[in-house]
This record gives C-alpha cells, structure tokens and sequence, in this order.
C-alpha cells in the first residue's frame, strides 16, 4: 500500500509513527523491506534562519521522532539534549535568545547550510540527513523554495500614541512564524497569517508523484493554518490532490473548541475559521467542490456536518504509535480501503 | 608605556599574559585605567572555514586565554568545554572530523561568521566579541583580508606507483595548513609553506598605527615560520617594522634545538632555517640589515650571533605570567628601555 501523507511537526510526526504502525512496521527506525511506501510530505514554512543556521522544525520534528532520537517528553528536538551553544549565543547578545537550539540538533543544522550554501536542494539534504537517521519512510520538504510564514500584528515594540483613539490599530509589523509563536506564544492578535513566498514556489521532487501514486492520501492532524495551509498553498499540491485516484481522508487537529497541542485555535481565528472540527472540515472542504477532502475524521464526541465530505467520529488522541495507527485505520475504513 | 607585540596562538597568548603583568595590570581579564596600551596584532593564517563556520585559532587562543576563559591545562579553546556538536558532525560523517570544536566555541564561530557574512570586517567582529570577553588589550587580527597558510607535501592519498623510480617525490598536494599540524600532526616533509594570499592583503586598521606609535614592538616567541611568518608578510608591516622610532625586539621560540610547543622545528626545516635560536634571529635578522630586530632573547644556555643585532640571555619558559613578566622585563632592559 502507498500512503502519502501531508504532515506538519510534532503532531505530524506522531501521526506518521502511526501510519507505520499501521502498516506494520516499527514505530521508530528503519523500514524492513515490504510492498509497502510511505511518504511524508512535510511544512517546511516554520523554517528559519537564526545565527546564519539554516532550521528546519518540521522536518527535524519528523526526522528525529520517527528515527527514535527525539525527546518524547518535550516532543521535539533531540532527547539527552544539551544547551551550551544558546547559553554561550545568549552571552554574546546574540539574536532570538527566545529560540531554543540544543547543542546535537545544532549540529544537523550545520550539516544542513553547508548543504544548502553549496547548492544542494532542501530535499537533496533532507535525504542526506535521513541516510543517517533512517526514519522509515520517505520524507520530502513540501518545496525546495523559500517559503515563510509571517504574521502581521500590531507592532509590540510601538511606542504608546496618546493620541490615538480607542479601538484604532497601532502600526503594523509582519513577524516571522517562529516569533509570534515561540517569542510572543501566539498572544498577540493576528490580523492575517501568509506563507510568503508560497507563489511562487514548486513542489520538492516526488511530491506530486507521491500523490498521484498513492493508494491513500492522509492529512495529518496537524495546524490547518500555519503547517497544512503552506502544503496546500503551493501551487500544484492541491490540485494534485484533488486530482489524484487515492481517497484523501483529513483528521481533525481540534477535539471540542480547543487544538490538541499548540495554538491552532489562534491561527484558526486569525483566517476567520471557526475552532471546531467543522469549521477545520469545511475549511478543507470537498474534493467535489474545489476543496481536498474526501473523508474527515473527527473526536467521538464531536459533530460535523462538511458538505460532501464522509465524516467519521474516532478517538483522536496520538497517546501512543498503537492508538495512532488505530485512527489511520480508521482513515482506512472510512473510505473503504480497508 | 605603547607595546605592540606581534603574536600567534598559544605561544602568543602566554606571552601577552607576561605583557599585562609587566605593566602591572592583572594577568587575566580587563586593564585597569591606566597610561599603558598594548595591541596585540596577531596570525590569521591559520584560520579555516569548516562547517560553513569562520574558525580564529590564533585569535581566539588569546581571546579566550587573556580574559581567562581558556583552558590552561589543554592550552586551547574554552575551560569547562563539552564537545556535543563535534560528536553529533561526526555521526554524520561531516568533514574534518581531526578538528575539535568544543561547544562553547562554536557559539564564537556563529557569532563571527554571521557578522562576517553581513559585511563586517574581521577586525570589527573581533572587537565586538572582546566586548564580551575583555582581554585587557587591543587585539587587532594582522589583516581583514583573507590569508591561508597552506603546505605542499607527496600527496599521502596517492595511489603508490610501482613505476616510480625511489627518491622521486610522487604527486604532490597542498593541504590546509590546519590539516597538515593537526590532522598529519606535521609529520608529512613540507615541501613549502606559504601564506596565501598575503600579497594581496592590507593591513588591518590599526596595525600599522599601532607599530608606528609604540615605545617598545615585540615579537612574541611564536612560531617564525606559520605565525610570525604570515604577519611580516602583509605587505607594510614589515615595512613598519624597520621604520617605527620604537625598538624591536623578539623573543626565541627555540630552546636548544627543539620548539618549546608545537612543530616549528618541523616549518623550520622547511624553509630551510636551522632549528635554533640564531637560526631564528638570523631568519628575522636586523632592523639596520633589511630584518626586523634590534635585539632578540634567547634561552641563558644558547649561543646565538646574529649581526646586527643585540642577543641576551633569559629563562624563556613560561610557565606562569610572572615568570613571562620577566621575559618581558629582560626585551626592555636589553634596548634600554626600562
């Protein structure tokens, strides 16, 4: 069986812990020899370029979870990770000491900008990477382009104007991704949220061949807005999608009126999206009406209602590579490829 | 007092220790006010590129070793150092694996590339990072442009040829000179040395005023060959050598016939000066003979005649910077300077 599956960071990579579960292999490490193909086609609009350190969240996340090297506990990075680097960076002054960098993915980091500065390919390098850590599976950057999401929200730094009236918006600042999430946890209110530079981007190598072969199409329970969004704004993901013979089945990031993990629910209201299973579903929307979805998962407690979509209610908590592959089963059966 | 010394890594960094103490300031950490001014113009040869990092021996060993950060039992790089990055490079077969980079010096390498890479000029970068550190002198690198020590030696790769026919060099190759002291441990026969790129290097700011307006120019008991040697070959600075109302005076790294650390009997050889002390004041020769000295320290139980030029006799091991006080004591009193 070939499954393709759009996946942002921490959750997408314990969605695709259970996807490998499903298909039977181990959860951590390296793929034993089957029939089967997986391909995780990954966020990479959370980059970010800090100390001249080409970063990568998502495809970190995915890489290192899926590999057995991540911290379980903290959900990302490196587990017996060490901070020395940031203290010593943080003793120089240096920029965005509100951005952890542990001193073993530091050095994925380095691996990955001499890559890129001597002109290979984000997906060049992402396979490079993974020869090392063998995730067992075929993971691939959404685009080899630049593309960042920046969101623009009053300018915290502003200073205060007396004179201006109540109710009216101070100057505007556009801050990257990593800023308003990490620096500022989502608090300040987002006036609108893009992936800059996703226009004019193309699809890595394999992307659009992983969909149109896949017997199965997955959207992982990832943020809508800030991990899936950039996926499906790159010109051609979604068309492939809406193109492809694969069912396209989505699982629903937010369970009651609250995202499982992270602040979804901000980016939600950002775009005008109601924060509930619904108004993620119908945000997707059908594949028979310009949207991507076929079938829609959703918590056993939830309701939606997505016009064309099958929705099908599963527990939806990733508490462990088992129960996560029970949800992909029950991708599976939703759309009767079981 | 003005003292300019012209200095390499750890050889140097020692003897600047004995410099502060000279003029009564604290061995370690920053000068006091006072009328003294010490610049130290220090070797930039030795630095490499590795991991897209802007790697400064010679200016870190002093950097570190002056505010006391060093650790002066290895004699490079930062005390209380950990090495995590370097075993992380390593599992993914990253280059260079003979070269160190601790973990906390790493933070000094990001810090300098990205400032590097944003147009600052080395000797920019090096004065914001002593901000952090306070060395208690000027250090100045001996230029912003980019010279390379490089070494020309049989190729150890080489396939053998059975066709070669015996004492005939097998091809050659030029290898950093980091490569050939660290990685070969210098024990591949230089065929040359060569600090490339100096011809077409300045100066940096302030090394050139720096000599011209010192009371007392000392050359450091560094080694002549990679250390010195690439200094007094950006063109001016010997030059400013022979032309400065200061006297000059430099100190043996040779004691007998072997270097007191390092290889430099090994560079020696290579450029065809004998390993000794006369063999090293007859290699920098007399300020009035088209050299660089007027006077020149020697071990008390060497003998050394270099025309021109005054030798004394003093204890040249510095085993502490109150020792190396004395050494700098003794390079005053032979010009009568004291």
């Amino acid at each position: 069986m070939r499954i393709a599956v759009l996946a942002g960071g921490v959750g997408g990579a314990k969605f695709l812990l259970g996807v490998k579960r499903y298909l039977g292999r181990p959860a951590f490490g390296p793929a034993p020899a089957d029939e089967h193909l997986i391909t995780a086609i990954v966020n990479t609009a959370d980059d970010i370029r800090l100390h001249n350190l080409q970063i990568c969240p998502d495809l970190d996340s995915c890489m290192y979870t899926l590999s057995g090297v991540s911290d379980r506990q903290r959900g990302w990075g490196r587990a017996d990770e060490t901070w020395t680097v940031s203290g010593e960076l943080a003793g120089y002054d240096a920029e965005a000491p509100w951005f952890s960098l542990g001193d073993r993915d530091i050095a994925t980091h380095l691996v990955r900008t001499r890559m890129l500065d001597a002109g290979y390919r984000l997906s060049d390098v992402t396979d490079a990477l993974c020869r090392r850590w063998q995730p067992g599976l075929t993971l691939l950057p959404m685009t080899d382009d630049r593309v960042e999401t920046h969101v623009v929200v009053e300018d915290p730094a502003a200073a205060p104007d007396a004179d201006r009236p109540a109710g009216t918006p101070g100057p505007l600042v556009a801050l990257h991704f990593q800023e308003w999430w990490i620096r500022y946890q989502a608090k300040l209110p987002a006036l609108s949220i893009s992936p800059i530079g996703a226009e004019e981007s193309t699809p890595a190598p394999g992307v659009l061949d992983a969909i149109a072969e896949a017997d199965l199409v997955l959207i992982a329970p990832s943020n809508p807005v800030v991990s899936v969004g950039p996926i499906l704004a790159v010109p051609g993901i979604a068309d492939a999608l809406r193109a492809t013979a694969a069912p396209v089945v989505g699982v629903s990031p937010i369970i009651g009126a609250a995202p499982v993990r992270g602040h979804a629910d901000k980016c939600l209201e950002a775009v005008g999206v109601p924060v509930s299973a619904q108004g993620v579903g119908r945000h997707y929307g059908a594949r028979s009406d310009g949207g991507v979805l076929d079938a829609f998962l959703i918590a056993p407690d939830d309701r939606a209602t997505v016009p064309g979509v099958t929705v099908a209610g599963q527990p939806l908590l990733m508490t462990d590579p088992e129960h996560t592959a029970e949800m992909v089963a029950a991708c599976v059966q939703v759309v009767g490829r079981g």
